[in-house]
């Protein structure tokens, strides 16, 4: 169990710091310094900025040219999709189509449907996978000659079901028919084998708070052959596609977190891997119609990421049939186990999930899940604070749920 | 003089993280949860959002509803100006006019010109008085029947001048046909009396790392009657307004520098007006023929904005005909003393101040120009440490460039 009292099962909402990226934001702040300015406290601050961006670029197959810092996966996000739309319609108005999954975080989502509702955009949805995955033949069929495309996006990992799709098989998809790629890689870094270059992708989404680092600090991964039109304008920091001064502070605890996270990702991978199945063989011992969502447990790609799993290690998935999942969340949080119904729900309106529907999954199936993700404090006492009481837990929601009923 | 070895006089450009800041960011830092999570942690997460919230409004003459957080004063220059635009031109595409003074932000004038570009708007350029000062009159003349405005803008201190504009009569001129106004405040909360409320603005610009917070952390403090077209889409949070997932540790931070350096106010402002009237009148004394831009020193408004300063306290901007500012503030830098030319110079290309043409001043005394400004760890120490070394470095950035012609 985690240093707090609660068996924390939410990691892929925001998982703890690290330690050691305490220590370096930290000692950042402490010093004064626009990397922006030209004096030597400013040159200082700009070199700390620069051999973050070098060390993240390692670390993803990048080049440091390529790292643009911004406020996170949701700025990232925008950026890209907006970014790419508008700079592409921009030099021929004939691309006004957007290829996307309706799987895809509400960040791409909601872009999206603003563009087509406020900037002429068309949208062809992808159809996904019972497993939720996009496949590299469903791409082709939605591109069509691409002519009339100004970008496609496909998350590299589910941040709900956790399923990871093919996004080497799918950039060379597009970029077949002159269509650039970007995918939200948020959940996909630190956790499966990401590698820029080796992808082809052209842009690619990234943040700092799913990997142990600060909020507020992400990246969009953009080649450089690749025009994006700016979402933030000013002082042209960023290469000029994203003003702003540099959070170096932030930078310095994104760079630290993410090199920690792609070098202990193996081991991380195989212990957080076993520590799920047991969670979930130990839920079905309990619940034995609970069903798993996703790709199945030991699912792998066919080779082309290198071997790395179709599924993110640490991510279980499950539907409850009969119990409504935000009463099994909250009657969880009372038996100090925290987890996500996997929705968004920022409204406190209880929605059936976008990505499950997605997936072909009925509203009721929909309803009735619970995310349950690990991450880098896990222990096998977060597994056993859940199966102490899951059992129960279901039990009394699904009562619940008969009364309401 | 600051704890470093070198005298800090580019307060404007970024200044020292507060003691109390790191201390309150650092124990934040330390604790799980996003702030949209439904379980515990994430509920602690919201609980601390929504206190700071509470405390910022306060401090700022806003209601908390008013007070949407953002990655910076970019972002929420850009927010302001281009969703106030996008929301009135939806709702009536006659308001397609942008009034903005040539003095503003570059984050302000780079989204107008973007909009102008990209989306039809047009702009009408305020006049500016000598001393940078937009009036009611000229921001009256400009907007005519108002009919055709989406918004205005102007700052309530410029960046590099300092001069301290009367937001109360601005927003009454603009109220008076209907348009609404957005203003620039980065500069100004902590250093001059802001009251949202009081002011009448409709959007109101602060960041977090000119008060003694971090980078990466801004308002918009936005009225609940002005509709403003979201630039970042996703998760709802804000209102809807700006997505994004919170980033509490930084909001911590930004609260507790801001109610700082606003309960301090008056005290530092006293204290830094003396010492930046000595810096003044120590390099007058050794360069006779400098040249003071902005408002004079003692400048007040007319009682409306409660007797604040015209000036900003802190502030001392000045020309040095015959003398390159790069060339400048290099040599101030090699003897330990850290100011700016008071441009943008991101590229590290020297341009002319746009601030300085837009009061009129000629090419020749804008390039020669430097921006001293003092902030909460000043010192006399760091005036003397640049009255030790100002005379014999002008007389020899004279004679360089007397060489280059």
């Amino acid at each position: 169990m985690s240093s707090s009292e609660a068996a924390y099962l939410d990691h892929a909402a925001t998982t703890p710091l690290l330690p050691a990226v305490l220590a370096a934001m930290a000692g950042q702040l402490g010093r004064v310094g626009n990397a922006s300015s030209l004096h030597a406290s400013g040159r200082a601050a700009r070199r700390v900025a620069e051999q973050s961006r070098e060390r993240l670029a390692e670390a993803l197959g990048a080049r440091p040219s390529e790292v643009l810092f911004t406020g996170g996966g949701t700025e990232s996000d925008n950026l890209a999709v907006k970014g790419l739309f508008w700079a592409r319609r921009d030099a021929d108005p004939r691309r006004r189509r957007i290829v996307v999954s309706p799987a895809e975080h509400h960040a791409v989502l909601d872009s999206v449907e603003w563009l087509a509702a406020h900037d002429g955009a068309e949208v062809t949805w992808l159809p996904v996978e019972p497993t939720g995955r996009v496949t590299p033949r469903a791409l082709r069929a939605a591109l069509g000659t691409g002519e009339d495309v100004a970008l496609a996006s496909v998350m590299w990992a589910n941040n709900e079901i956790g399923t990871v799709s093919d996004l080497a098989a799918l950039a060379g998809v597009a970029h077949a028919v002159g269509v650039p790629l970007h995918t939200d890689a948020v959940q996909a870094v630190g956790q499966v084998p990401v590698d820029f270059a080796a992808s082809g992708v052209d842009a690619l989404t990234m943040t700092a708070h799913k990997l142990g680092g600060p909020m507020g600090a992400g990246v969009l991964l953009l080649r450089r052959d690749v025009a994006c039109t700016p979402l933030l304008h000013g002082g042209g920091q960023e290469r000029d596609v994203r003003s702003g001064t540099l959070d170096v502070a932030a930078i310095v605890g994104l760079q630290v977190a993410t090199t920690t996270a792609v070098a202990d990702r193996e081991d991380r991978a195989d212990r957080l891997a076993a520590l799920r199945d047991r969670l979930v063989a130990g839920v079905v011992a309990q619940v034995p119609d609970v069903q798993l969502n996703g790709a199945p447990l030991d699912d792998l790609l066919d080779g082309t990421v290198e071997g790395g799993p179709g599924r993110l290690p640490g991510n279980a998935h499950l539907s409850f049939p009969g119990a409504e999942g935000d009463a099994l969340l909250m009657l969880l949080d009372a038996r100090g186990v925290e987890c996500s119904t996997g929705s968004a729900c920022s409204a406190g309106v209880a929605r059936p999930s976008h990505v499950l529907l997605a997936t072909g999954a009925d509203p009721d199936r929909a309803r009735s899940s619970l995310r349950f993700s690990l991450g880098h404090t896990s222990t096998d006492a977060d597994v056993d604070a859940l199966l102490a009481v899951i059992g129960p837990v279901v039990e009394r929601a699904r009562r619940a749920g008969m009364g309401r009923r």
